[in-house]
């Protein structure tokens, strides 16, 4: 298993045909799709799941936005950057940049809150699991990041 | 409630811009999606929920196939007709038809069989609990039917 | 048709099961499906189709945005109450209150722009026509709106 | 590119968390996507693309099934093989096989039509093209995939 935290993930993805919407691009609602995916490749490259079968925690999003600049269409490679910003007591914040090649397709913004995870009962805002802390860092705020975010 | 037990339902559904894909018109897998909302209005129009948040048994699917004859395009609206086709002993059938106006669209079939539900385990066929089925019951064959199904 | 211009539009939905998650509830990436419905709805309210087969324009989404404060269930039925709040030259941003019955679900902002469509070539940035501004407007803003999106 | 003709394709996926339902396992409508994901990625293996840009072409699907097994759950590696088992004058033939390790999961079945492509008219059967029929072939009917399809 890794022994630094993770902070950061890159993903490469191709656009399949089902995502695809009868403007002939990326339907909208899949680039929350493919920031999941992301984050959940993180998880693992942390040696975590964000959904084991048996957990006493679960991880509600509570904001999730995307601005979008370029289309995507159907087969084209792209990578999905997702980077960890904030970790405080209950939630963990990331940045997305989904990018082909040079061009920055769209950059994302998704908040996820700890809960407490029981049959039938409504989730409680609950700390993040030490577990889960020790493996997941903060990303450094580099010069180049943040020109990216511009 | 319903007294007598119920063997069909008819949805109308308007083409929804996210079900449709980059060929303009809706992409094959949702017609699965069509079914399965036209299914469980069946059984919300006969007192049941397929998904009970408490329940001892789930419905996993055994088998799903659609014929398809036309498109559907953005805001088209059609209509799913379900209909029970055969109740065993732990499996039920239906048949499906989609159609737009008098224009057939497609035609599925549908196989569910009765599982055992619990927690971390794998699933487990069981018959049909008696509630179910005293409220759902086999379509008749009329004339019209097999003609439609032909 | 419609005389007076339209800013609002109520969607009553209820959740199907394929938009529900392994944690049980609706996945967060389908209340953007959500407010699309709405969005559509509120332009044929208007007397307008967002996607005509034949259009000189499309309407990219340039943001899109959800805060989540409860869980969406499966076969819970719920209510999608979008406005329009502003409508540039180019663009149209929305805001949208996801609720089931007296409990809030979750809040969305969307913008859209509007852009020339041609066969194989990147959109470009284009005002909005005037037939579609004529049917459009932006949505009052009460007391009651202001104290619900607080 | 491929000089052989191309007939078969296996694509090695992860299940993802959107493609799961409050049952705890994939929506059943999703393995439709991960035989077009298959099928698609077989076409790039043969130096195709099933939806170029411009093409006079398309292939709507005429049937697909699915015989299910066994559920898969998130994060759950798995094979989708799929072979091309007929090629008519108008239509392409598929059979799939998802497995987990040496589980087999499902069994589909898919047939796509070659047809007309063109803005705003209805798709009209017609022949495979030549280029197309040159880089696909039949699989061979071995033993082994016999016994694995029986």
């Amino acid at each position: 298993m890794s022994s630094a935290p993770v902070f950061e993930h890159r993903l490469t993805r191709r656009v399949q045909f089902h995502e695809t919407d009868a403007a002939g691009v990326v339907h909208f609602s899949r680039y929350f799709v493919y920031v999941e995916e992301a984050e959940h490749a993180l998880w693992r490259s942390a040696g975590l799941s964000i959904h084991p079968r048996q957990a006493d925690v679960g991880w509600p999003r509570v904001h999730a936005s995307f601005d979008y600049h370029r289309a995507l269409r159907f087969e084209e490679e792209f990578e999905a950057w997702i980077r960890i910003v904030a970790i405080d007591e209950k939630t963990i914040s990331y940045v997305c940049t989904l990018s082909r090649g040079d061009t920055r397709i769209a950059t994302g913004r998704l908040t996820i809150a700890c809960a407490t995870r029981q049959p039938n009962q409504p989730m409680r805002a609950a700390p993040i699991p030490p577990e889960v802390r020790s493996r997941l860092a903060v990303a450094p705020s580099t010069g180049a990041a943040k020109r990216d975010e511009s």
